[in-house]
């Protein structure tokens, strides 16, 4: 089964545009079709019932012997970053594949239909907006009303749709409601499973986050001829603010996190004096009222500092969604199996988004992680070990064939 | 005497390069020449004796009754930086053509030559070099070996020289030895004397300087799944080191003055932590012992932060400049003409560069400030009011009446 799941994920990495290095598969690109097309096939072969839906998400299906039941999903999504890795969205993907011709080749039918998706877009990368495949199978977005929302080469979402042969109303509705459960496999993204030398990571919320455009507005004065005691410098307030934050998520603890990853300062000149800075503060837990207790004490901190330093600030949010739990009933089905397949485990939350927080609102979700080497992703050098990718596949075939042929969690 | 200076000033001030806001004249072009062959003019009409240098410095004279005596020289410098004020430079240069024209009606003849300059560039704006006009009068550079240095547009310096009618062996020679005294009259370019309500600011030394690029590296990470202890944020690392400097530089107290002026993170994207950031370190301290001390300790500071935080660090030194001291005994002699005058005063360091560091090698030199509004300068919104302006040259005619009338400093 693991030559087979690297078989299709060296093959799928083919397929990407242009010469960046790594992956890039963005939305109704052809390297993303071909992909598609490529999953398709592969699925069709594997004896699977393939259908796109009118969004472009690829569904392979193994049908189900008790009239009437719900379906029991598994996947992830196609599509990358730009210069992305071969592994984010395609490994789960792949390993639902390779777990349904297996579950197949073992038990032959199974009582409630078993299937696996590819969704087309989960990244954001190409258009203003993100989660568009699961989201349209959630009742999130709806293809027919898309807005005008374009691409940076002034393509429009519509318009690459339909491009795409998509878009169109025979190919029958996204919205699904027979849906019974959803368990997503994907890389960790993150070195808690590497540093801790756990082998599975079991999800128990994906978190919510908040992010912020925060400006400080001193005055650009003479790096020489300003008195330290008369500058109200832009920059050391800024700096103040982000060793500040740093120290209160810190002391705050797991699972919460607060970043400043980008920093722009004016004039930014060496002999001068910055005049102002924007930076953005991004936060993220998986308890909604610590998320906001967090977020509100953060900028309160800043205000505080602004103050002392007679700096004007704005604080402008620009992001926020709540934490998803994932079903509690499924985690510990899978906590259950990683202690039957002996595979030394831990429960953590998600502090990246992924389809399941979209699905968890259709249908019970489970997200199991396996490790990302030195925590690497978004880029040409992710990587996870082949026999870790296999113990996610071992995870994945043992929680689809207890939902699927033991008609658990019913 | 005042609607004279005013009148320069302004007329002086439409001397500017395109349609910028604020006064742009650039070493060598030709709001630059016009600007030099307007004060040409004015310097003949006010029966002074003028002559360009061979890199363009130009020259009014009041010969003195004295056989042999040497040089009493005042002036400043005509370029700007781009989009610069009306003040910086250009008061020192009206203001002495204003006091010789004064003096020249009060008193007659001198006994020493008077001269004022208006040297060709100080600035550094157009050519990667600054003190180009005192520093072929004082031997720093010679016009002969320009070396190949070209301009954003990549015209040389040299080419540049020749358009302009310089450069050339029978303009004379631009270094002087006949020189007794110069006194540099300027705005102060920063806010001390306006907040200490002082009108007038004599310079006791031109602070040294160290200039640093430094560069954290760390691990560009995500920043969701990144928890807080096992992160590498260059920014983070970057900030405790601009908190840190600016929290020295108050405890060392005036005139040590520490900037962190420009910063460039990387990735510079909101949702990862920085893996490395570049930020540039501006040291300036009239005591070149203490200006050396410091800068060690900032370095070892930056060091200690980065080893802590598991940080790799780069730090490379790109300039440097020693502390210049003003002559003592002319200072002593601004000193009590500010008592006579009746002029609220503060002997004071200068944190900016002028040109009278220069000149300090060839002959004892003198500066003189006068208060900058807001302590804005280098900016269209440069100003100094026309009262502070008319102190400055008072002090400027009872110094170099007593340099080149009575002999002083003889």
């Amino acid at each position: 089964m693991i030559r087979e799941l690297t078989r299709l994920l060296d093959e799928l990495s083919d397929y990407s545009e242009g010469t960046d290095p790594g992956v890039t598969r963005l939305l109704y690109t052809d390297a993303w079709l071909d992909a598609q097309r490529y999953l398709a096939g592969q699925m069709a072969e594997a004896g699977l019932e393939t259908r796109f839906d009118a969004v472009g998400n690829l569904y392979g299906r193994l049908p189900g012997t008790e009239p009437g039941a719900k379906v029991i999903l598994t996947g992830s999504h196609i599509d990358t970053v730009r210069s992305g890795g071969k592994y984010d969205g395609a490994y789960g993907v792949v390993a639902g594949v390779a777990a349904l011709m297996y579950l197949k080749r073992m038990y032959g039918a199974p009582k409630r239909p078993l299937e696996v998706v590819s969704f087309c877009e989960e990244e954001g990368s190409r258009f203003p907006l993100a989660y568009w495949g699961s989201g349209n199978v959630t009742g999130v977005y709806d293809w027919r009303h898309v807005g005008d929302m374009v691409d940076e080469d002034g393509v429009s979402l519509r318009e690459a749709m339909l491009r795409s042969g998509f878009g169109k109303e025979e190919l029958g509705e996204c919205r699904r409601s027979d849906l019974a459960a959803y368990v997503e496999l994907h890389i960790e993204q993150g070195m808690v499973l590497e540093h801790m030398q756990k082998r599975i990571g079991i999800v128990e919320t994906i978190v919510g986050q908040r992010r912020y455009a925060v400006t400080l507005e001193g005055t650009a004065n003479h790096a020489g001829t300003t008195p330290m005691t008369m500058r109200q410098d832009a920059a050391a307030g800024a700096a103040e603010c982000i060793v500040r934050l740093e120290a209160l998520a810190s002391q705050w603890g797991e699972p919460l996190v607060a970043t400043v990853g980008k920093i722009e300062a004016q004039p930014n000149t060496p002999n001068v004096i910055a005049g102002s800075v924007d930076f953005t503060l991004d936060i993220r837990h998986a308890d909604e009222w610590k998320l906001n207790a967090f977020s509100e004490l953060a900028l309160s901190e800043i205000e505080r500092i602004a103050l002392r330093r007679r700096l004007k600030h704005r604080m402008t949010p620009w992001l926020s969604t709540k934490p998803v739990p994932m079903n509690q009933a499924l985690a510990r089905g899978a906590e259950r199996i990683c202690q039957q397949l002996i595979l030394p485990y831990r429960r953590m939350v998600s502090g990246a988004g992924h389809d399941a927080q979209l699905l968890a609102a259709a249908c019970p979700a489970a997200m199991v992680f396996v490790p990302s080497r030195g925590g690497i992703s978004h880029s040409p050098s992710e990587y996870t070990d082949p026999a870790m990718l296999a113990d996610g596949v071992a995870m994945l075939v043992s929680m689809l064939y207890e939902l699927a042929y033991e008609e658990q969690l019913s």
